[in-house]
């Protein structure tokens, strides 16, 4: 489906955010995931568990079912599965046959995120999943609060787009992340295989508009990355320093990095997981709420055009025309490494 | 369609609940059954009346428009039609031609509900419709209330699977309708042309948690049937009796008799009529009311996992895998029937 | 699609209205006519723009973007068209290349109208607009009020139907605009290439409702034309006269005039403008106000009436049997002309 090939929908053989760690608990919840209907849930010890979500006797919702000790209990007739998947039990048979099994989806708790495997477990390797310590969300020197989700009614990739070209923080953006000027900045772009990177510097730029509200205008050098851990986070390194021209020129004045979880929920729609982490104030419990509040105001705003492209997608039966220019070739890049995971499972498939 | 045969919606030539009596009046109200839209109203003379609910003139609803003496008057230009769905006349022509007709439904209004025959009117026989003395709903012996009516955004035939397994009482109307070893009582099935018939019987069981809150905790011997009246009806006659062990053992301690009709609106909604009736206190209204909010509590419990369930179909493209278990032995004795009275329908229609 | 052949839906080389003047301004509005997402405003010198609403790049709606001098600047990355539809600039290029360029509309402002022409721009000749002073809007001995704007959501020709059948004045609209009788009035059609109209005159009818309530019951003779002039806008001149046997027999008691103006949105969708002129009281704005909620409260029901049909006809597969009567000639000859033009505008681009 557009912008990929008829088909292909999304690389499943990769790790997603399913869950804010706190979302998950022993009242389990109900979440799309790749198409697929899935239950989470925790164990009495605390491990996070991911079955699927239609029971197999008559598709009753397992996420809206009930929990006992580190089972899920059908919320209809009462068949009951173990973390594994295996039927336990049910009140109106005195033996379950082994064959009453469902997907137990791989899942990795890590930092204040819960991770899925949506693909085949046996491939599921945990090191695929970014580095938390290297992109900084648990790098002691750095400050990262529980961020926000929202679904979003729009395809992933309309999200993904979105962050592939930083050129929208300039006019989507305008005033609050991006200021003029920064559209004609060098965008120098590299990749490899399984991600994307963006890099941007600025001299003696304003310090956009929603940091400088909250910490004061200034002059600032700045430098901007953007890395597609592909297919589902983007880190993004910001960095602000003191322009020439300073006795204390190049020193850091604040550093942030942003990350973005994109999880395909539905097929035209998807999950957003977003947060920052920062350099300063580290502590400052006040300065997250204020911080994150501005943060989903800039989200609502992503939210709003990947919604409405969507809507535009629909009405035009599948599909819009796209003129694309040389600043989409990082967007372009990023398309053909999905197109490719998902070419390659098919191809694995067969 | 899903759980039946693609192109299997429903059975026409059998006679389903339309509406409570106090529903239908001299004001028209639209309602769509087994995927036809009629209007229904009564003559001046009180008889109930079932027309084609669109004017062959131009598709104006006649369920909102207005009664006329005993005719209906198409609220958009003026075509007039008597009970029998023959034209009267139209204030833009001097004669309106006899071919000008629309389908009259057969109905019949027995106790509190208005009986519909959507199929052949010729074949409708008032024989077919359950006795209701024999159910128990005129047995002067019984008092039964004007029950709920609920729309389901639902196939119908969820809502039959959910009254063929009486399991779920133990599960879905937890501490409501059923106790724990519920299920493990054993049924008996048996069956017949038009119907279904469950049966079990438990010793020295708890009072249902419903029951208990109006009428005290205790133990009783439990016997519950259910007879589906296939298509249109369930009958669920539960009587409590003093277990063994005490004086007055074998004695009623109460009979109540739960009354569930279906009946199919569009292909994937369904109308819900329910009520029960009870051996004691039959002149208490106050315990009408009391015991009817219990009713629809347990009724909005049927709807969610209906609608639920109808969702994943949705999502699913249609169907949804089913795994079966023995216990489901009267789920698919009851669904094949439905099945057999569509193939001989359209056998029939042949 | 029905009530016409399928693959026809409208016919585009016509003005239709757009929005009244006022709905238009600096900000850009985002409005589907016929089937085409369009963004509307003002350049700096007041002259109304209509350009395609979706931005080549990425489809973002330009209709909800920003006006910059005489352009319009996509919200998402910044690229800026002018009136004309051309490419002027865009902060990610130095350059943009000449073939980026969008669809701009033909419009016209006449007296409190916005016209479009969402075909051929090469084809749009303002001559084809009706003449505003001819029609009554701009002739000064009339006055018409800035009417009304409703989005129907149902389909277009509906909404014509309803105007080509007077007869629902009397029943619809009864006791507001028709009286009984109405039908009875022989009505005569003439119609010409581009235009139907019907004409009815009748003896000593009441005042219909609505006037009745604002100037006072009385007996009138009344003459009523409707003339649609295809296919954007139907002229209905009103006219009441003192009746024989009074000494002032023929002089005129009122004059109004309607004007309804119909613009295909999405398929199952359309706008309706609607206004009056009035002969009498020219410059009383209270009057305005009361017959406008009055009209109001009459567009209503149009609205309702179309949406019912609508949905009875999404309801059966998209289309609905009609029972046709004689006087429902004018409404065939209606059609008959959207055909018409549809199939030429079709051997035309053959």
């Amino acid at each position: 489906m557009f912008p990929f090939k008829d088909g292909n929908f999304a690389p499943r053989n990769r790790w997603y955010v399913a869950a804010w760690s706190d979302e998950v608990s022993q009242d389990p919840i109900e979440r799309w995931i790749l198409d697929e209907c899935v239950a989470l849930y925790r164990k009495q010890d605390g491990a996070p568990v991911a079955l699927d979500g239609l029971c197999p006797h008559h598709a009753f919702p397992l996420g809206k079912s009930k929990v006992k000790g580190d089972d899920i209990v059908c919320g209809f007739h009462g068949l009951r599965f173990g973390p594994d998947g295996a039927a336990q039990s049910a009140p109106f048979v005195d033996k379950v046959p082994s064959a009453c099994r469902i997907k137990s989806y791989p899942v990795k708790e890590m930092w204040k995120w819960i991770w899925i495997w949506p693909g085949d477990p046996a491939l599921a390797d945990e090191s695929l999943i970014p580095d938390h310590h290297a992109i900084g969300l648990t790098d002691p020197s750095m400050h990262a609060p529980r961020g926000l989700w929202m679904e979003l009614e729009a395809r992933y990739q309309l999200l993904h787009d979105n962050l592939l070209d930083l050129q929208h923080l300039e006019v989507l953006h305008e005033g609050l992340l991006g200021e003029e000027g920064f559209g004609k900045a060098e965008e120098t772009r590299t990749s490899g295989p399984d991600w994307v990177n963006s890099h941007r510097t600025m001299k003696s730029v304003n310090l956009p508009g929603s940091f400088a509200k909250m910490f004061g205008a200034r002059k600032v050098d700045r430098t901007i990355t953007m890395r597609w851990h592909v297919p589902g986070l983007h880190v993004g390194p910001d960095t602000f320093t003191v322009p020439d021209g300073h006795d204390d020129a190049g020193a850091v004045v604040m550093k942030l990095i942003a990350f973005h979880a994109v999880t395909p929920a539905r097929e035209t729609s998807c999950h957003y997981f977003s947060t920052f982490a920062r350099s300063f104030e580290l502590g400052n419990e006040e300065l997250d709420k204020m911080m994150l509040a501005s943060w989903a105001g800039v989200a609502a705003q992503d939210k709003f055009a990947s919604e409405e492209i969507e809507a535009k997608i629909r009405a035009k039966g599948g599909k819009v025309p796209e003129m694309l220019f040389k600043s989409d070739a990082h967007l372009v890049a990023g398309r053909r490494l999905i197109e490719q995971m998902m070419d390659e499972e098919r191809k694995q498939g067969a």
